[in-house]
């Protein structure tokens, strides 16, 4: 609400006046009734607001927000993007997914891939004091407008067709293991459809199978079969397949130093120096290796809080 | 999740192959722990999934997202709105609200003014299957990408500086004496907000009033004193004020009837010939006037369902 | 909690003196240890309480708490109710839920059959500030307590051979409409299972068939099958079985005169007259009829309150 | 429900009959009405059933249900309860509390004082598909006829006046460190009720204060007041008050061996013989010491489950 409000008032009106400052007003019948009507009018209507109900997230649980597109077949096919990856799209949703995190700084970690990502507040979070409707519209919403403000600057003069949509959800996890299993189910998801997608397409662009032919000659392989349809056939050694696509992006917050260079005067002296000032400054990071074993985890210990709080 | 998915399978894989289809395959120590911990992954993770909680809507009950800007005193300031109203902000905002109707049709009447909407899903919508969190994140989406999208269409070459963030909730209404509170309700505070930002503003812009000073004046005052001092020392009169400042924005599907010419072949005979068809077709229109009294609901029966139901 | 209760305080104790007043205090080490780990202990405690969750009711829709025994079966058998109803068990629940209705005011109409019984609060009830935990729980602990309490009425000398549970549930309605569909539903299924009852404990008792030849003959039958068995074969019309069994039980609040009769000394007179004083008292009154058609709700309007509030 | 049920079926009925077999049947029209009327019936009212909100409690939470005695001010006084601590109401809650966990075998602990008693169901419990609705009902159910049930074992022939009424609620606790703080909690509010109570009844029994001088008498003391006075003016020793009244009563399952001595036959032997056989069993205990520390938590290691689980 922008606004510079002032509380629930009366709203009698005076709605008509004679130029020149008469002090006597008339009201016409119509317009008394329109006024009388309305004249407690907020503070009558004021009960609506107790049909809201809280949907306050128990506390001491990670808060994750999953986001996923909208229809993204469509909007993937209608703005071209390369099979079975858009690299152009996948920075795209790590753009928009590190503004969420500069907006919403208790977001100690967020995972994306394909057309999703999620994000993790901390335990002890009091972010809109946990409430979870705020949490995340709002993640939503900033995703959402920063994805179509930095389109350009992935895709340059291709042109965005059409505002896309995300739908989002809230869910708590209680211990460091159930967060650590949910972003572990995400990446082996990734890996999952990834590791498909790679075989299915590479069928179709390169062994020139149409995708009924390429789906029918998946049906019922197993992952090994599927990476010895890549070597045998295509001399594709599957683990070498950009990280990025294999494992999607980690977003964390790490704490690098930075030196610059500022011109002080100091008191006493006349002139002003060059002065070297080194600060430590907290910045989001995007990773691409594993996050399912327990190294990633280990090298970044401040992410997760200790289960014993 | 954008995928030529396949059910949770297992991940078993030869990561090393030698050329030439011979079948023996070397795994380093490394690779096959990789693998054996990797190997059952994804079905080991589901569990995390019974975490999400089901937040189903009451049934027969009006769903009401409302929207909110976040931080929008700044962001009117950076991107110089006027004041007390920016008729291109106002028209983004209405250009915003329309394309999350067009996209979410269960929508039967949305209401905005200054930088928040609602948006009313009628009683027996079943889209989502009514959850909570897929409206609310799906409205907040769709705003949020459309308000950036069209910026241009009301702002033309003034550039957005950043991309806005938008907040929503869900509020429930068993009844249409509820929902027709709950609008006016915002109405009410429409004309609250407006009137006194008009008159406070007024006081600044053409009584060379302080922000500080302005505030000082209004202190205290009742409605009809503020029509007084718009009336007496400036001349205005606030009911001329344009409709869409004082009564906001609201937004319901109407059926008209459509008629295009088309250019048809008919049977047997060798020309073409025009022909004119006219359709009902069903589109979103905006209206501008009171919706606190009841003629805006009898003039739109079909706006709300029967509370016998 | 039954306290005198003082407001969160410090705990800090002198655990141990000499006799005879005096003031210094020997504390051991442990003591001191003990002493001071305590000493904050209920405000270093208190923030548990901010993980209880707000379960208010939705406002303006009907509350209704519908409990049902717990292995119900078993209980019978156990206490040799006899089959297929037992009166002195039907009017031990119906004893039972007059003693919710009494306790807790708000509650409009309960309905009740076999072993269990719905509970409707007024839409506008208030009671507990309508938070769900608390009026589910109250239902189902006065419930329970009673049954146990008002056993022998009923059961004479027969004991009670252990304390029975029941479990509760809540669910919303919104309109009038609903609200009497679940009272249908609830009787509907009342007569689904007594007719099934009937007939089969008919062919058991009078029959001679076993139990599972009892149920192999019902199989797949109609409700007029079930009927004509009854007929034909016993010579029993199902619609001359009593109301009790085929309707269950309806209670609602009804007033009545009461007259009683009062020795009153007046002023000015020497001795005590007898005074008749009629008043108007509100008591809970049984129905066994038909709630599915309108005229049970036509004879009692004031049962519901109005879809347009 | 307690009924040897058949799915949702037509009701159609034949409402009369002849005598003798005739299978002709005439309905009057209001008999046709109401069988045509009723003969979707419970179809028709089904719908009523998605109403029902899922209110599953979120996994790997403990569980607890905490009941309060209603109006036990109220009930105390009229039963003669003795101040400031009755073993007599105490037990019979105690029982009650026992009765519950045989009842139901996943709470793990429970703890009472004064009219309130918590149940704490192991983290991942799926007691009723951990439903919050059910479980606290059930709990407050059987607490409350267990309550009536024991009466009369812990207050002989004095009679139970009406049927008393308890309320409950659940709070889900993340942690092993939430859950023990939330004892913690409990128990130290234990502690400075039963302080207060102490030193307020002795002011009044032994120190013939009326209970208005009492209360004043103790306005602003802190707890190492309460204890000078309960020492220098009356000789009493609070740390000498006994346990149950200080620190109220934990009840956990423990598994003792037992040893019962049975007669068999064996075979190729023609006597019975006497056999000894030693078991162990899982049975509730009372405990009424300190849960605040670690000692009680490290002695019963199986009371809680892990936190990286």
């Amino acid at each position: 609400m922008l606004t510079n409000s002032e509380s629930p008032l009366m709203l009698i009106q005076k709605t008509c006046r004679f130029r020149g400052g008469i002090k006597s007003c008339f009201l016409s019948p119509l317009v008394r009734l329109f006024t009388s009507s309305r004249s407690m009018a907020k503070s009558k209507f004021e009960y609506v607001r107790n049909f809201e109900t809280d949907d306050t997230c128990l506390r001491n649980c990670y808060i994750v927000v999953r986001l996923d597109g909208r229809n993204f077949h469509k909007f993937a096919e209608q703005h071209a993007f390369t099979k079975p990856n858009d690299n152009r799209a996948l920075g795209l949703m790590t753009r928009s997914a590190r503004s969420v995190m500069e907006e919403l700084e208790d977001i100690v970690i967020a995972y994306g891939q394909s057309d999703e990502f999620s994000f993790v507040f901390k335990r002890t979070s009091n972010w809109f004091k946990r409430r979870a409707s705020k949490l995340m519209t709002h993640v939503a919403s900033q995703f959402s407008s920063s994805y179509v403000f930095y389109w350009k600057e992935f895709f340059g003069e291709q042109p965005l067709l059409y505002p896309p949509g995300f739908d989002g959800r809230v869910v708590l996890y209680p211990s460091n293991r159930n967060l650590k299993d949910y972003m572990s189910w995400r990446q082996a998801d990734c890996h999952v459809n990834n590791l498909y997608n790679t075989v299915f397409w590479t069928l179709v662009q390169k062994g020139g199978l149409t995708t009924v032919q390429a789906e029918d000659r998946l049906k019922g392989t197993l992952a090994a079969d599927k990476n010895e349809i890549l070597f045998t056939e295509f001399d594709i050694n599957y683990n070498n397949e950009p990280l990025v696509h294999r494992k999607g992006t980690t977003l964390i917050w790490e704490k690098r130093d930075e030196t610059v260079t500022k011109r002080v005067k100091l008191p006493k002296e006349e002139e002003e120096k060059e002065v070297h000032v080194t600060r430590s400054r907290r910045k989001v990071h995007a990773h691409h290796g594993d996050i399912i074993g327990d190294q990633f985890w280990e090298e970044h210990p401040d992410v997760l809080e200790d289960d014993d709080c």
